[in-house]
């Protein structure tokens, strides 16, 4: 059984050696790589990919499985091995439950629908991209068949990204959310608003490039095992246990872009490089869900770098490094700045109040195509009625309303819901740090984060893909996701800056 | 027959992919890696390494070879799909002969000999190094018996870098030259020294930077089928095949490191940016050989780079660049300068009429290691013997003779006569370039290089590995390497910089 056991190691080590490498070329291509070398990377992530999966779903593992199951049974849910077995298991199963025939299909479908999604933005024409949509869907229904029964036929394709999590789940969440962040709106855009002229003015790049180096640095990035790179769209890319790497982009005339995007990215950053060392080479290394991992990520760009204690500490030095700019702003000012909240149609420029109301917009739409009671071409008037009764505007064009996320278009349902729930769990961990870690705040005005960062290790971090979100969130917490902490940060916090 | 021809194909472009990958892994590696990374990376390039040699000596490879061999005897031996079969059947052979204990043991002697050999010269011990050096010369003697029979036991280990080529015409090449290039070298130190004191002055780096990128445009290099970074050691890696990069690095206080150094990486990136398109993802998307490639890198460094007709044109921009360095420097001296002859200890700090003698001495160890004649105590004073003999220096400490290079503690023997041959093809091509190409010399004065890689990518880079270097050098210039056109180079270029 040890021996069978270690075997099944070796074999993950492998395919976590195969996803490192394609994460290496990944983060090449969209760093580095000169315009030439596209066709031939594509077709060296298409062949690592095939290896990967296919070393994966070998008849060995699926038989080491089955002979090391009563392993498990034996262990404590909590042991490294039996979370192991757990959550490759799982894989396994999802791996290989689907036809050679769906796989392919969805490849080809998707390749073309990015394209033509590209072309309908540009030219606002949904009808253009409707029909590759519709087969879209199809294909999606096709692929929860893959795993009946389910409880929702939305249920397959949401435990892709947060295992363990139902759709009827993420409904009661957000039933609760809605009414209240849309008043909450409503109660804002009643009030005067606050002045961010001064986030627009020029900002040399070198010098935010400094400062985002002195900020995350401070925040507990650590250098040697990882380090930062321009690109097109930031992300956080593991390309070893011990290689976590970030990216950021720059925009001359707006401060917060770079800014809040670097701290964001740290935020994904210090959660991989905080899992525990012998999770190294396994399927545990790597986040709970894209929610915990979210919710790193809005923690730290939101719940710190947008607090009042946040800019006590760094105003003065931003104020020296860019006096011209910020001199004569003064930090309350500055605070209420980069917090101005405002409705706005497009999902990636929204502020923290108006954000979850674009993604839960997104996830009934999903929900209702998955269900059928949506037809995708009835899928624009749908987006325009919810835009209007959640944030009271309306697209002018289908290209800023309907057509503006790439994400449908590669198939990426049960993708969005992701980005609200880490907000909630940001929220929901930060209310019990605050209980958990004296002082809290008067460290962070102090620009100590050793006690946040050694909070969230211990809580969250360290146990990597040992538990499935729900659970983690329930270990650290002491109860599920749940809206109401994040509601309270939401109301508290806009109360005082608008005035309510 | 044609199927089989296509799923071989198939098969060996997924190896060429995982080649790519571990291409851009090295790259990586050498390029923007944090150091937290190398642990992980070595298993990463491990794992690849693995499943593409597994992939490629598959039993699957084997028959579909086999099956397939009648279809290589009906082609010409200059069709595609013929050179294919042959260098296919070739690496297939060489890969599935050795014994899987020697591959492992051979990887475990040469991974602690290379720490060792560090720690050695460091120390200046030779008897540190020498039990690891005896061993690896028993693995190399047991490599060769696997490819029994052959003529000379250097054979298999020359064959790895030079397909085809015999120890005996290497030793015949070399017996030529010996003499001479010691007779030249001689009269060179009886002659007053040239100047180039001007070469140590400081150029900042980012000037250097410029002018190389400025140089190497208009050589040919294209920028979107690659780029330029910094590295330790300047390399060229092609990582993907429209995706060949460079690297170089700079000395504040030395002009020629980086210049000729981007000049010479350039050499090697515009054979590989040259290969016929048809050949990309199969095995012949390489060079010819080491020498082959050599003979390209050596050719731009110094038959074009260091030429009087390169730096009438380009020396008048060096000046503008460097006014205060080099303002007062004429072009006469410039030139006289950087081609300094001047017999010294170090291989790699070697000037391009002595450089070649430091490889003889090499091969010539080598052999006599192979052969049993030499044994590894009594090669310190071998290698002493014939630096005084070649180069009329005595090396002060083993560190600065017998260890300088660490070749040997990787089990690299046979590869350094790739290096002189380089040099001798590159003579070779060139006076067949100046009798093909009307007016060759007054092309680079006016900084035109179209002919010049016209016709290298005529006879040279679009065949690729298509040729063993041999049959290839025939082709391209009438001969079989020649050491001729070599010597007269030497001879009329340094009789006229010295005055002999």
């Amino acid at each position: 059984m040890e021996a069978k056991l270690k075997r099944l190691k070796e074999i993950l080590a492998k395919v976590k050696d195969l996803q490192y490498a394609q994460a290496v070329l990944g983060w090449d291509q969209q760093t580095y790589m000169p315009a030439g070398g596209a066709a031939d990377r594509a077709e060296q992530l298409a062949t690592l990919a095939e290896l990967s999966h296919s070393l994966f779903t070998s008849q060995e593992v699926g038989a080491l499985l089955e002979d090391i199951a009563p392993l498990a049974n034996d262990l404590e849910s909590d042991h490294e091995d039996a979370c192991l077995l757990r959550v490759t298991r799982r894989q396994f199963m999802k791996a290989t439950r689907l036809s050679d025939e769906w796989v392919a299909e969805h490849a080809r479908v998707t390749a073309v629908a990015q394209s033509v999604w590209e072309k309908a933005r540009e030219l606002n024409d949904f009808e253009l991209f409707r029909p590759h949509l519709e087969r879209i869907i199809e294909l999606k229904r096709q692929y929860s068949s893959f795993f009946l029964p389910y409880d929702h036929v939305y249920d397959p394709l949401l435990d892709d990204f947060e295992p363990g999590l139902k759709t009827s789940e993420v409904q009661a969440i957000f039933d609760t959310l809605r009414r209240e962040q849309v008043d909450l709106i409503q109660a804002i855009a009643a009030r005067p608003q606050v002045d961010s002229s001064f986030l627009h003015k020029k900002f040399p790049e070198q010098e935010q490039w400094d400062f985002g180096v002195e900020v995350i640095t401070r925040l507990g990035y650590d250098w040697k095992r990882g380090r930062q790179d321009r690109s097109a769209h930031p992300f956080t890319s593991s390309l070893g246990f011990s290689d976590v790497r970030i990216t950021t982009r720059f925009h001359k005339n707006y401060l917060p872009m770079a800014l809040f995007g670097t701290i964001h990215e740290c935020g994904h950053a210090l959660y991989d490089q905080g899992l525990a060392a012998s999770l190294a080479r396994t399927p545990l290394a790597d986040g709970a869900s894209m929610a915990v991992h979210e919710s790193q990520s809005r923690m730290w760009e939101n719940l710190v770098g947008r607090s009042r204690e946040f800019w006590v500490f760094f105003y003065p030095r931003l104020q020296e490094i860019f006096p011209a700019q910020l001199g004569n702003v003064d930090l309350d000012t500055f605070y209420c700045g980069i917090n101005r909240v405002e409705p706005s149609l497009i999902r990636v420029e929204a502020d923290e109040a108006t954000y979850n109301l674009h993604i839960m917009l997104r996830l009934e739409l999903e929900i209702a195509l998955m269900e059928g009671s949506l037809e995708v071409r009835h899928l624009p008037e749908a987006w325009n009625d919810r835009m209007e009764a959640y944030l009271g505007l309306v697209p002018a064009s289908d290209a800023q309303g309907v057509l503006q996320d790439i994400h449908w278009s590669f198939g990426g349902l049960g993708y969005f819901p992701t980005y609200a729930l880490g907000n909630l769990i940001a929220s929901q961990l930060w209310e019990q740090i605050q209980s958990d870690v004296p002082d809290l705040d008067e460290h962070i005005r102090r620009g100590e984060f050793a006690p946040l960062l050694g909070w969230l290790r211990e809580n969250i971090h360290q146990h990597g893909a040992k538990y499935e979100p729900q659970i983690l969130v329930q270990k650290a917490t002491g109860s599920k996701i749940d809206p109401q902490p994040y509601l309270r940060y939401l109301r508290k916090k806009f109360s005082e800056i608008y005035a309510l």
